[in-house]
């Protein structure tokens, strides 16, 4: 059985282009049988950039609550949170001493951002080797990550390469699997969703907000009566990656005939996104009023994950004389 | 009362200099009643140059034996091996994330080796994280260290005000005590002894292997006949860093009076170094051929490291919202 592994950015709540970007394929993908999968939330990495102790907390559990109001399944899939299992960081001090100084150095990521050194810690720059220990520490066969992340699952190679290398066959080499469906979803403004440019829609808000954030949807400048283009519009945009096949063409409709205003679209957004998604928001907020729920779930995955982590982590200091 | 935190370096099994230059001296002031000592043999950090699973296990086997076999009190002080504390490569990778990358990057031990980077790992270049946690695990308040690791503590001590600032006095801020007595042992060649120079008289061989080294020791090519300047002798250098007043007084006045051959002081020294350590050779074979008392005595450190690393991490998490 191939067993897949997919880290979760805990760097915040997630928005809706999270939610259809991400959360939904990987659920869609996370179902398939001949699949066993680990997913875990990625808090020990957020600590590279957060500092507020209330919001990596808070965070860890807006993302736990968004994927279990999408319908994850913790049955079938390991579901856990990285600080849980400190095994995987005694792995990455093991595996610091087989990863190359030149590599890090070299990494796209840390290039990235060598403008400005001083603001780089060292969990930044060792995060690569973090990654390989989450990775490897489970016996991990497919990742699937985005074209980013692709230099550090060949970096896990290598460094995993090393080790087999000097010991025999201990880890297992991973290959990654860039998900080319990954869709980008529009912003508020246009620009892909995405917290650092503050264009995000919260699903999980009140209808009061989340009604507030739909209305500033950056539109045309037009009459009412003009007739609009739906394929420039950012709201039908955003709409018809929700809605079905006819109410999509019903909107298209609407807008090349004239006399429909963007506010009438922004309704229509608010409502169908408010219909689609209002089992989600109940459990969300179900969620994030009861998080002893949220910790029940993810102390199963954990205890199901350290048993993996220390079978290998086991193995693997046998083999070093440890 | 006062925490003092000594790491024992396990790069090999300790010889004479090792023994009378840092051994005695450090058992001697662990027993020390006002302070409470750990002690730890630095497992992790050696692998950051030693790839040789039965040597690494055989070096900690080594190390240990013979800090026991000197009369090492395990019941007064904690005398643990690094790699059974796994919080403390778990409280590196929170401490990565305050340290800046230019921190490490500037030490002189990173920068004494940066001619040749590509021999460099990345173990090596965050090694100084790890001794920081190590130090910072334990409330340590001091920490003996010589010149070289000075900036080490320096470090530790910068990275511990980073978190303190941001989060409280959460982590108590060490010092370091430079050990002015440490003394240089001279090896066969004259030069320090060490291990990278192969010059190193191992005190636990076999009396036919450790003969045969003495018989090594350089000296000057002269007649039997000849006066012979005590100072200017490797033999005579060593045999006083042993000797008793006395002894070492009527070895000087054979030199002297010439009629004496450098043959017949090393044998003198084999017997002196024989008959001082007849004790601690013969413990340290014991603890060599059962090597279980070895294993006890660590488990029985570790587990009192462990309760005050788990106090510690605890505390430093909490504070961190993880």
């Amino acid at each position: 059985m191939t067993r897949v592994l997919t880290g979760i950015q805990s760097s915040g709540k997630p928005h809706l282009g999270n939610i259809l970007g991400a959360i939904i394929p990987a659920i869609k993908m996370s179902n398939n049988e001949d699949n066993e999968s680990l997913f875990f939330i990625a808090d020990l990495h957020s600590l590279t950039t957060l500092r507020d102790s209330s919001l990596i907390k808070e965070n860890v559990y807006a993302t736990a609550a968004a994927w279990l109001a999408f319908g994850f399944d913790t049955k079938k899939n390991i579901f856990y949170k990285q600080s849980d299992i400190p095994e995987v960081c005694e792995f990455t001090w093991y595996l610091n001493c087989f990863t190359p100084y030149p590599m890090l150095a070299n990494a796209h990521s840390f290039k990235d951002k060598s403008d400005n050194l001083s603001n780089i810690n060292t969990g930044l720059f060792t995060y690569p080797v973090l990654m390989a220990s989450d990775i490897l520490m489970y016996d991990a066969n497919i990742v699937p990550v985005g074209k980013d992340q692709k230099q550090h699952v060949e970096m896990t190679r290598d460094i995993a390469g090393y080790v087999n290398n000097k010991y025999g066959e201990i880890l297992i080499i991973p290959e990654s699997k860039i998900d080319s469906r990954v869709m980008t979803i529009p912003g508020l403004d246009g620009k892909k969703m995405s917290k650092s440019y503050d264009n995000c829609i919260d699903i999980f808000l009140p209808e009061k907000d989340l009604k507030k954030q739909i209305m500033k949807i950056v539109t045309e400048s037009l009459s009412l009566e003009e007739k609009k283009n739906p394929d420039k519009c950012n709201v039908f945009k955003i709409y018809k990656l929700i809605a079905s096949k006819e109410k999509t063409e019903k909107l298209y409709n609407l807008y090349v005939n004239g006399n429909f205003g963007f506010g009438t679209a922004k309704k229509m957004l608010l409502d169908l996104i408010l219909d689609t998604f209002s089992e989600n928001r109940e459990k969300y907020n179900y969620l994030m009023s009861n998080k002893n729920i949220i910790d029940k779930e993810l102390e199963v995955g954990s205890d199901k994950a350290r048993k993996i982590a220390k079978e290998v982590l086991s193995r693997f200091k046998k083999s070093l004389g440890f």
